[in-house]
């Protein structure tokens, strides 16, 4: 049976609520989850989460009330709390009726199949989260494999990374590595390497694409580094109509990877 | 002479830093702007702010001094300040070194002039700051007319949506306007409005798209309402390969439009 907890100073609420801090989640393995679509995805895709809190009101609902007791049964702890504890812990002033605590993925690189899926996107030192999530939410959308995070990029597992992929990153695979460990792990099999790049001739609707596509986004600032560039397979430009010479990275990925899966429909 | 500013309770700290609000920026009719690219980007499209503040250090770029000098000969105020009181007015820890205050631009609906631009975007509810600043970005970069905001949709000139434009907000219009008000102006010239659907039978990228193309992009959480998409000339979907059965708005927006725009391209 759940607990109830009232305190703000009961241990479950302090740890909960101390994984908003990367800190805590990389020493404690575990990332946070809001909201009964997120954790539905969850388990749908076969994750249960180690922790849950939730309001008397969200075990109300059938799908809750199941996935708690799913994880009572595996082991994990259900705290039955207050609102206003649920939102101290998700930061939210109208917080979610669930939370819950999931253990982080490690994906090694070395342990992607490359030929599980014909789309990968990599990213190479994006700062903003949502846009790691929202890259992610893509990623399932054109059934990518997965999204590997290139040299210094934000975490994964935050708050907001976790809120923008929608549960993606419940299906997406997650790696992480410097660029010469990805370069290594990627020449040792198959797979094209595509950048986009302003100095690019290939229209990015005109070019060959090749399965698996490993598509290259750069930091929303910077762009690529030129000898990222280089080692590209193929370098492809989105032309520009308006004044700008960019688009944001999330959409830049999503462009590219929908047109990539749609030069393969024939 | 750009005058000196060295205490928090000058006036026009104060008012640079009461844009925050969407009160005040409604009330003044001004919104910031942060950095020298944006600022650039806002000369190059003709506009000079109203009151621009910076650091030595930011007066000293020529782009920069060169903008300072037009705000002042244009009759606006420029006050050279410190670091950390620009940074009390924007909010940020590492703040730009320029930030300017512009004049809120109105774009009535009747305005707008359709036949100005083959694609516009209109976003329905749109709860998103940051949404709406990346789909100006990306209305820039297809060559997109502007953006029209349809019924309660988050404020366009917040910081957090000027920032996410990069610029675009200058050079893309912007209106606003509740449904009917939207299909009676919509109605009363040619153009064709496609809205995108889960319930849609023609693929995305098998439709014929028509210029002027209104794209129709729906609220985060719910999508379009049901007889918004019954209003639509034309309803396509994107297709999901994976568990999740919606893109992120601006990425839904980004998606649709560089499709319509390639499938002029013959």
């Amino acid at each position: 049976m759940p607990r109830q907890v009232s305190a703000f100073s009961n241990s479950t609420v302090k740890r909960l609520r101390s994984l908003r801090d990367k800190k805590h989640r990389r020493s404690e393995g575990l990332f946070l989850a809001e909201g009964l679509r997120i954790i539905t995805e969850a388990r749908d895709s076969g994750r249960l989460p180690e922790i849950i809190a939730f309001s008397s009101e969200g075990a109300k609902h059938p799908l809750a009330a199941d996935i708690i007791a799913a994880t009572e049964a595996a082991g994990g702890e259900a705290i039955e709390t207050t609102a206003d504890i649920l939102s101290k812990m998700s930061g939210k002033d109208n917080p979610q009726m669930l939370l819950a605590a999931y253990r982080q993925p490690e994906t090694a690189l070395e342990r992607i199949d490359r030929s599980s899926a014909p789309i990968w996107i990599a990213a190479q030192a994006l700062r903003d989260p949502g846009n790691i999530g929202t890259i992610l939410r893509t990623g399932d959308a054109v059934g990518a494999g997965g999204l590997i995070l290139i040299d210094d990029c934000a975490d994964p597992f935050s708050v907001e990374s976790v809120r923008a992929s929608m549960g993606a990153l419940f299906t997406q695979q997650v790696a992480s590595a410097r660029w010469p460990e990805f370069v290594t792990w990627l020449r040792s099999g198959s797979g094209q390497l595509v950048g986009t790049s302003l100095k690019a001739t290939s229209d990015y609707l005109d070019a060959r694409y090749e399965q698996p596509c490993f598509l290259l986004i750069g930091n929303e600032q910077q762009g690529l580094p030129q000898s990222y560039e280089a080692e590209c397979d193929l370098l492809v430009k989105i032309p520009m109509a308006g004044r700008a010479d960019s688009l944001n990275a999330a959409v830049a990925a999503a462009v590219m990877a929908f047109c990539v899966k749609a030069s393969w429909r024939n």
